[in-house]
């Protein structure tokens, strides 16, 4: 299928007569076709189509939706080269990271496949009626869990493929029952076409509704304000800036009727440099560092922003190893000029910090488009009496704490907000401190690791990839990982409804053979 | 333990300069003793203390924790007598209801118990290491459910004792490990501190941390808002009005870092008599209509406030067995002078209304401070054009609205709101429109009843009191029932962390015996 530049709108392709074009991310050209942009006509036909989807689409067949999520896999993968070059083209993404992703996105719309088989989502409980219970009986009760309704999902800038269009929130809406709207990133909007068609295709192969998917774009922060204000919008799934993730808070909020949004906006993502670590092998973590940081440009959202060890000559030796290693790094092509210009404010606003000292740079950049790696340093004292020093900055920089103690160190974990993850550097030697630190770390992250790199999120049953805010809006979920389906659901209770009218998975007899929780206890099936 | 009007802030019984008295339901007299009111000192001192023992409480043994809740319903039975007399006279309520009411309060205690033993609330996922995977090893994934942080719980009216100090949110809360600061309905001050010391004993006697739990009273709304707006309160639990409810997720929202509120607000809770039904048993449905309008005054949430039938002989049958019976029904007290009053002017406001006509009124009250019930009626047409008419009366109010057939009923039900409840009285000759019904009723209500009465909520593990908006903030819970534990929790992953650092509950061997997700599959202890 090649590109159109058209809305998909349920099944139909359409144009409108405001278009914008894609950008060459490496050569800032124009890319053709240009894309129709979505107003307010398109908004108000894919939100009724959505919404006249939804109770089918939610109420079908368990095995029909799983063919689906495997249609769609199955249609992304028939995409072939195209999808990649487009992609290359469009975020400046080396081949073999887009391959990468592609395997991700494909994999994890089969991994939502298997869930909705599994089924233990549905949350389903039965209390038995106890006719005889006195001075009352007691009804009949069973519970279930089902879609929240239509959900706006947004395309994210770093991942083109596996967190757009037919990315990780898509999946689980879908595999949930939920309609879903993609406002695709505009800094993409072939990449996001293409995964689009597929995800079309596939539902009108199933014999779904027209309405369970439709594909908007458009350049404008006002389209995706409009979707989300939709009183038939009932979710929306967000990844991004901190701004925008709590402008679309904002609005979600003001609605007649407030809905969740699941933004993921902002992290740090600390590693704690433990003293034995940083003594046995503080080159092999500057190493370590190193390559995380400067993986994909740092463009990602676990990017480890934030180092904390104890002053010291092991530290000192991380830094010299660090400084060592840094200067090696050829500086990558960034994602777009927007996002290489934010880079460029947010690093030399700490250059210009008085309380800030750059240890290292990354190899010179000879051109405005590549993002140049940095490493900073300064004083916890330092860290703790201005925030900017807290915020992240999305590319290769990162920033050393130094610490005058496992005290101070605390203390800069207490004071940070919340992350997606936090890294423990450690030995067998450092557990006592790691014991005394990992309650802190829970409270402040959604994921915990020892002697890895934040960056790298496995798509698996005990991912999470979230955390308190700001890391996210709604701590009490995942994007990432087949947890993530629990984010588009809400439960629903039958009280002494005849057999007949029950949903299938609660009637008598357990008929699709589910777990089931029967008077307090697992019924397994 | 004799009333003292104290604060009871962690372990600590104290007292304010100013303070406020409670007042006897029956005679508007005031109730000694005066209770200090809590101000900002107050609130700072119990949320550093829920603050400080949170990471303690949210660790501690799961059998420890299980003690406690049984030793909080252990403490309540021992108040006896003392218990129902004080909220006898500040409720107003009946003491055969008052003891159902604490004996509800036990078993929901106890019965969080026994989910704390269960587990399966963890949320245990483990996915293997691959290490040998290509080309990149995978990392060894584990998930647990952790404690959201301190919780803001706010008493309720019309549940001295299941709804308040250590009601349903409290134990939901508590089991989930998170650390509680009640804020006391100032309708019932005394039956409040009461229920609180239970509490607080039952921690001090558990040698939980000071700080487990704290009751703060005062008349304002002022000290409920800065509780939910302190950095340290990490979610609300909020029964109550529409307007109390939405205050508190303004503040909440507001907040540097937004956090969830659970305010359950406003119901009708529509009944829709289908035909069939009305033909077999108009007058059945009539007499159990009437029950259910006028237990407890009418002040249920799951009141049946709305009723929706078609017109004709059938529900002209149901109307006049309704108008014989209602006037048999002696007025009852209601809870508080104030919900006296706002139920006065908002049944006043129907009776004005063009729109409605009376169908019957209950016995006639010669006090103020008794509710009279009344059945209203309008026609559907009327209905859709005023949304006043679907708007709660907390009281013994309901409005039959006559349709002219089930397109009009069913654009009725698309047209309100979020529902705590909707029931259908029918007949098996019913079920195809109740099958056609039934989708739609998913989507508003979050308890779905065939042929019994809203009112009467189980404690069990299948139930949902929840809904979509306003019937609740956040229709992805529930206040009642043994899924509640969810709202307080939110998922955290450990990846490659060391046997000794992990969880018990997520170290290899299954130590605690509990279900687990183990690489997708459910492993029964």
């Amino acid at each position: 299928m090649s590109l159109t530049g058209h809305l998909i709108i349920g099944f139909a392709r359409l144009s409108t007569r405001d278009t914008f074009k894609g950008m060459d991310a490496t050569s800032g050209a124009a890319l053709e076709p240009p894309f129709s942009i979505a107003g307010s006509p398109e908004i108000e036909r894919a939100c009724a189509l959505a919404h006249s989807a939804f109770d089918i689409y939610r109420r079908s067949d368990l095995a029909l939706r799983e063919r689906f999520l495997d249609a769609c896999a199955d249609n992304i993968v028939a995409l072939g080269d195209a999808l990649l070059e487009r992609a290359g083209a469009e975020s400046g993404l080396p081949r073999a990271r887009l391959e990468t992703e592609r395997g991700r996105t494909v994999a994890q719309l089969r991994l939502f496949a298997d869930v909705i088989r599994r089924g233990d989502w549905l949350g389903l409980r039965i209390d038995t009626a106890q006719p005889d219970r006195k001075p009352l009986p007691r009804a009949d009760l069973r519970q279930r869990k089902i879609a929240l309704g239509p959900v706006a999902v947004f395309g994210a800038s770093n991942f083109p493929l596996a967190f757009s269009a037919a990315g990780g929130d898509v999946a689980s809406a879908l595999a949930a029952g939920c309609p879903v709207i993609v406002k695709a990133h505009p800094s993409h909007p072939g990449t996001s076409e293409m995964a689009a068609g597929a995800i079309s295709d596939a539902a009108r192969e199933c014999g779904l509704p027209e309405g369970t998917y439709s594909h908007l774009a458009g350049p404008s922060n006002e389209l995706g304000a409009a979707l989300v204000a939709d009183p038939r919008i009932r979710a929306v799934g967000f990844t991004g800036s901190r701004a925008g993730g709590m402008a679309l808070v904002r609005v979600a909020a003001a609605r007649p009727e407030p809905i969740p949004v699941y933004a993921e906006m902002s992290s740090v993502n600390p590693v704690i440099l433990l003293p034995h670590a940083l003594k046995t092998r503080a080159e092999a973590i500057a190493a370590g560092f190193v390559a995380s940081l400067t993986a994909g440009v740092g463009q990602f959202c676990t990017n480890p922003g934030l180092l904390l060890a104890l002053e010291g000559p092991d530290l000192d030796r991380f830094l010299v190893a660090a400084a060592d290693a840094l200067p090696n790094i050829v500086p990558g092509l960034m994602l777009s000029r927007n996002i290489c210009a934010n880079y460029g404010s947010s690093v030399e606003r700490l250059e210009k910090h008085p309380s800030v000292s750059v240890v290292a740079r990354g190899g010179e950049s000879r051109d405005g488009n590549l993002g140049r790696s940095v490493l900073f340093c300064a004083h916890a004292r330092d860290f703790l009496r201005d925030k900017v020093l807290g915020e992240e900055i999305f590319g290769p920089a990162s920033l050393v704490v130094r610490c005058t103690d496992i005290t101070e160190l605390t203390e800069i974990l207490e004071h940070i907000e919340g992350q997606l993850t936090a890294t423990l550097q450690m030995e067998a030697e450092d557990t006592p401190v790691a014991a005394r630190l990992l309650p802190v770390l829970e409270r402040k992250a959604g994921r915990i690791l020892t002697n890895g790199w934040p960056t790298g999120v496995e798509v698996t049953h005990a991912m999470v990839h979230g955390g308190p805010f700001p890391a996210t809006s709604d701590s009490r979920t995942t994007s990432v990982g087949t947890l993530a389906i629990e984010r588009f659901l809400r439960p629903v209770c039958y009280q002494d409804i005849p057999q007949g009218l029950l949903p299938i998975e609660l009637r008598d007899g357990n008929p699709l053979n589910l777990q089931r929780l029967l008077d307090g206890v697992n019924a397994a099936p």
